[in-house]
């Protein structure tokens, strides 16, 4: 496994050391793309029905159409692939029924933005062959090709180490183990964070969409209710009254509407983002089991030399290469911290925005329905 | 029970006829007393205790103690006297156990107070030698006499219908009668809508109180502790971050806090007036009951003349009470009517002004913690 010799491929990977420590080589040019129009399609002259989605790549503007089968091919080549060293967060849930209902094609698509957008921020993944192939192939023809060669690759797995091209000196196995023991706390705390905020976020979100909005939905019908009594009693000069009242009633029945759909424009963000960091965080402790496998190896590595099963030049060898998966990891983990500072920042400030204006909107509604009271 | 004649007492009352129709003669400076001071107090040597409380009329100015047996006694004094034809409100319950811890002093020392204002802006019960004995008696020995006599009163029940003296004119049996099943609708009707709202009202309380703020304190230390994961990665930079993620789940477990206690600043009033309504209006089936079975004596009557067995000038007689009887109702559904507009429009002007309060400061709040984090 550690033995194995550089290839002269041009898909060597660059280790630079920057400011925060190991980064991998950012391409200049990031890579984007967007998907849109999500159409139904059939082939076999009708008897198979699927959606194709529209994806344009910012390098090449030149729209490709691809069903969710192929991001599930996809999906398969790259964790083949780079597997063993990236998380790649796992595809939007493949469902059995209810494909072609709208909200489901909505919500699915809008996932797999969330997915492309996220590979194609990361500067190993988005510059492989075979994510570029998926985004710019030309013609059906490119496309079978391109696939036969991908699933033939024989760069996939561990093999991927020995690509990597450090900058910095080369570490020796404790400082190695060090690192990952580090990755491997963090991860793990971050996944358990991740995971109760994904909890409470599900039962607020139960909580908010059921109910609370029959709650007050009852409540203004109860002032309506009111209202509608009191206007019988034709007692004179209380129009003033029972026009608030029916007022304040419809206020409480719009606050239940807003109450019922602010999820949907709030929580939701917080739960998506969140729940792609669950699935990047999920990658990890096999990722981390591989560095230790390694570790233990070249630990056993030094008995085998003091018992001249093998030569120091083998033995040097496989620290060099430990290290060069050690900086990998860190490039990676420098990769998601970063990523993982936007996104939370961002929407950290989506959320607190849309609830902040969820608020004051209640907040003003209510003033408004107080102001049709007369001050006594 | 129609025929008793009506006896020359200073008691008697008179109904004119006002912008709104019948209306009770409302004394010239209103009955007010303020209730202070609960006070736990001893006799028998200790071996019984119990909590009196001052009262304070507005007339003298004076404080006089009462216990809450004492409440209880000219509760029954006012029932007996006056329930036949007012709806005299139930006391706060009885309870039995932790009656001297301080929350349920004060919670009792408030209901006291409401029922207390309530009989004094009734201007029946509140001219009543028994109330006005309760709010100024000078000493023991006036108040042991007073209540001697007001246990003897004879002017009680259905006696008092004999002392209403209307302004306006004689109403036939089927007036009366048309009148009467209008203001059983109108009781009935607002009866069943007071109790929807205290059911809701009840059902939100639990809520608001209970697992609303439990989710909010979660989302709060979810972000929190997020915060503090973050913050172990050692990653360069992130201090804004994770510092405004503190400031964001503080922020949130600051919003359970408001969210728990909010009912006892608005949903309290609202309930505890509601409480009080549906206790007035559960006294109005036996009020009307009274009547309707006035108005079968009349109609039976009719037909007692025609067999001779009664002379026309008791049947006029009877009328004439009947009439009397009506006019008592009117005069108590105008000032309940009065009354309820009042309540209602202060009632919930109360819980709006602090429903908004409450969303505002949320509002605020949130941006506060939405203005700690850096815009990307």
């Amino acid at each position: 496994l550690l033995a194995k010799p550089p290839t002269n491929s041009r898909d060597r990977l660059p280790v630079y050391m920057g400011e925060v420590g190991a980064v991998w080589l950012y391409p200049s040019s990031p890579v984007d793309c967007v998907i849109t129009d999500p159409k139904k399609e059939s082939k076999l002259y009708g008897l198979k029905s699927f959606i194709e989605y529209q994806l344009t790549p910012n390098s090449t503007n030149r729209p490709v159409n691809h069903r969710y089968k192929h991001f599930d091919w996809l999906y398969e080549r790259l964790l083949e692939k780079f597997g063993s060293a990236l998380p790649i967060p796992s595809l939007p849930d493949k469902q059995v029924t209810g494909r072609f209902e709208e909200d489901f094609i909505r919500s699915r698509m809008e996932r797999l933005q969330a997915w492309m957008s996220r590979l194609c921020r990361h500067p190993v993944v988005s510059q492989s062959d075979v994510f570029q192939l998926f985004l710019t192939y030309r013609d059906e023809k490119e496309w079978k090709m391109g696939k036969r060669k991908a699933e033939k690759d024989e760069m996939v797995g561990p093999m991927m180490f020995s690509l990597v091209e450090p900058e910095g000196p080369e570490l020796d196995a404790a400082e190695v183990e060090r690192r990952c023991e580090q990755y491997s706390r963090f991860t793990k705390l971050m996944d358990d964070g991740v995971r109760e905020l994904l909890n409470v976020g599900h039962t607020h979100w139960k909580r908010c969409t059921g109910p609370l909005p029959k709650e007050y939905k009852r409540i203004g019908q109860a002032f309506g209710n009111l209202s509608t009594v009191f206007n019988s009693s034709k007692y004179p000069g209380e129009e003033t009254l029972t026009e608030a009242l029916t007022a304040a009633g419809k206020t409480y029945e719009e606050i239940a509407q807003i109450v019922a759909q602010q999820p949907q424009e709030d929580l939701h963000f917080l739960l998506e983002t969140n729940s792609e960091y669950k699935s990047l965080l999920g990658c990890f402790p096999e990722i981390i089991a591989v560095h230790k496998a390694a570790v233990e190896k070249v630990k056993e590595a030094d008995r085998l030399v003091s018992a001249g099963k093998i030569n120091n030049n083998d033995r040097k060898c496989m620290n060099q290469r430990i290290s060069c998966m050690s900086y990998s990891l860190q490039a990676e983990m420098n990769h998601f911290h970063s990523n993982r500072i936007y996104d939370y920042n961002r929407v950290m400030q989506l959320y607190l925005e849309r609830q902040v204006t969820f608020y004051q909107q209640i907040a003003d509604k209510l003033r408004a329905a107080l102001n049709q009271f007369s001050t006594l």
